[in-house]
């Protein structure tokens, strides 16, 4: 019953399959709405699957901190404590530790650092992320990794890639729990060529799934498109494939079309928070005083409970007075946009008409003006 | 089709009845959730109705000011801007002129006063407070009063009796919507004679229900008791008796056992922001550390959403990580145990048995200590 994916169909590189788990089965190509600390913020499960989530991602390194995994495991693991019967992929922290905390320190065994919460100091290793993930019992776990800056120069690259493949290989290493599969990480920064080598580094250890991490970090999309083109079909055929972190709706059609299978980011539910709303349309700002008296809902083509109830004036009027209402409103809009764009284009895929799909959706999506909505 | 109320079984004071409006039927003793800016704080109209809420209080006040009545108007008044179904009942913007606003300057006319969000004047008078509340479209219209400050002395509440008395004729003067129904409030502050007084001088007035103003201003509980013992009774037996503002569970026990039928108060919904729980033994404070790995509910007799699916080590989690959907869990399960409360005082009125169910909501909840919850 471990993790594993089945191919179904191709059209061009695109592909549509299904990702298994001891959790259920989730149709590919998929988005995973950002679960950080035990809850996808705002949302309960059953809004999540109300509006067809099946699997959701959450943060070791928030998890750890606070509440801390291993409290989650004697609650009965992180399914039982949020409540989500869905599956569930944890990160392995190595990002966040990157990107939030203080006074990091990497050796050879892993890296110290300090809570961005408290201050207080920690390390984390290879072997830690695995207990961490264990603990927590998420379906699908991610490879300790290093995450390099960007930019970074070759020779940054080159180096930290020696010590990845060594944190991966060491991640392989621990005994997970029998439902858990191991994710690997394709690293190598903007350099396609150390992207092919690192894969050669890495191809023997027996992953249940492969990420291509490091992108999404502020190169400009064309670049990330460019890598994908050349490291998205070094990876085998028949295992899922996982652009971390990615992105906008068009980053996402892009990802699909180069061979990607699932897909994170917390674009759709901080920009809900924020006000910034995706439609078929394009992208709506909701604070904009043009929709004071809009009785129109977010996007006239969206069948989300949001856009069935609510008119954009109610839902300017509850940003404007900062109630929570307007955040839970938004988060399911946005949600739902992405859930809905992976299932059009995995109906494409299977009808062997993808890319008239996505000529279709950036066509209306990219061309259109930002806010010339009607 | 207007409002109007039938009171079905008394048992001793304690009354049930059905308050009926255009926008359904509710059964009293009923508690009304505040929905001050058109949302009661984190909930859809769904999750209300699902915990059986009928009737729900909004602001006039906070309307008026943002987004704006005309504008609620004009996107076809305040149930559907919000896709609340049920009853309405608006308040009459005095109380918030009051405690909310700034340089205010009380005259026959009305009261001038500055805007608590952006310093503009304003001025409102009982002919203004009806166009809003007649523009929101409200079920249930509040008389607009003078709110005296607590304390006051015998003289200046007897000066404010005469200035209310007049503006409540003012109000019933205005015409409202045909489905509307408006409500005399009386006030007379901590002197049972300025009370019988102030009903003498309203008693002529044909009030589709009468409220109590001016309790739970800072007062004891005991002395509020009192003071409802005396002016309960004075009003009219075929009308609804509303207690404005009020309060704990014991306040809603106590004012249900002096035959009130309605009550509002923001207490379910701020103090679950708060983290502050209602349950059958008592107030549970959720960021005590002795909640950190409990993996009971809330409240053992609770069928509420929250305590039906998450524990109290995850509720403590989402609070002490300031997590949305805290918010949402506690507003559910303190709203739920309020409107509960309600239909266990109803059908034990109806029963015959109010008195025994009165004595032994007060023990378990008033005389179990707070946080000694097992």
């Amino acid at each position: 019953m471990n993790v594993h994916f089945s191919l179904e169909k191709q059209d061009g590189s695109a592909r549509a399959g299904t990702l298994h788990t001891q959790h259920g089965s989730v149709a590919t190509p998929m988005f995973m709405p950002v679960g950080t600390a035990a809850t996808v913020k705002s949302l309960t499960p059953e809004e999540l699957v109300g509006m067809g989530a099946g699997i959701i991602l959450a943060n070791a390194y928030h998890l750890y901190l606070r509440p801390g995994h291993t409290l989650i495991e004697e609650l009965g693991g992180l399914h039982r404590f949020m409540g989500w019967k869905g599956a569930i992929l944890t990160d392995s922290g190595g990002f966040q530790v990157m990107s939030l905390s203080e006074l990091r320190k990497v050796t050879k065994d892993g890296v110290e650092f300090s809570s961005h919460i408290d201050g207080s100091k920690h390390f984390i290793s290879p072997e830690v992320s695995m207990a961490v993930q264990r603990a927590l019992g998420s379906d699908i776990v991610m490879a300790f990794d290093e995450c390099v800056k960007h930019p970074a120069t070759r020779e940054e690259v080159k180096r930290s890639l020696e010590l990845t493949t060594e944190w991966e290989k060491r991640s392989r290493a621990v005994e997970l729990k029998p439902h858990q599969g191991l994710f690997g990480i394709l690293q190598g920064g903007m350099y396609p060529d150390l992207r092919r080598e690192h894969f050669q580094m890495l191809q023997d250890i027996p992953f249940e799934g492969w990420a291509i991490g490091g992108l999404s970090v502020g190169e400009p999309p064309e670049l990330m498109y460019e890598i994908l083109d050349s490291t998205a079909p070094l990876l085998p055929q028949q295992k899922v494939r996982y652009l971390m972190g990615v992105g906008t709706p068009q980053d996402l059609i892009e990802g699909v079309a180069r061979g990607i299978d699932i897909f994170d980011c917390v674009m759709p539910t901080r920009n809900a928070r924020n006000g910034t709303l995706f439609t078929s349309q394009g992208k709506l700002h909701i604070k904009n005083a043009r929709y004071l008296r809009d009785p129109a809902p977010l996007d006239e083509n969206c069948g989300c409970y949001t856009c069935r109830n609510f008119s954009r004036s109610y839902l300017r009027h509850l940003f404007q007075a900062g109630e929570i209402l307007g955040a839970r409103l938004n988060t399911i809009h946005n949600l739902h946009f992405y859930l809905d764009l992976m299932r059009q284009a995995r109906q494409a895929i299977q009808e062997q008409r993808f890319s008239a799909f996505r000529r279709g959706f950036l066509g209306a999506y990219g061309l259109a003006p930002e806010e010339n909505l009607g």
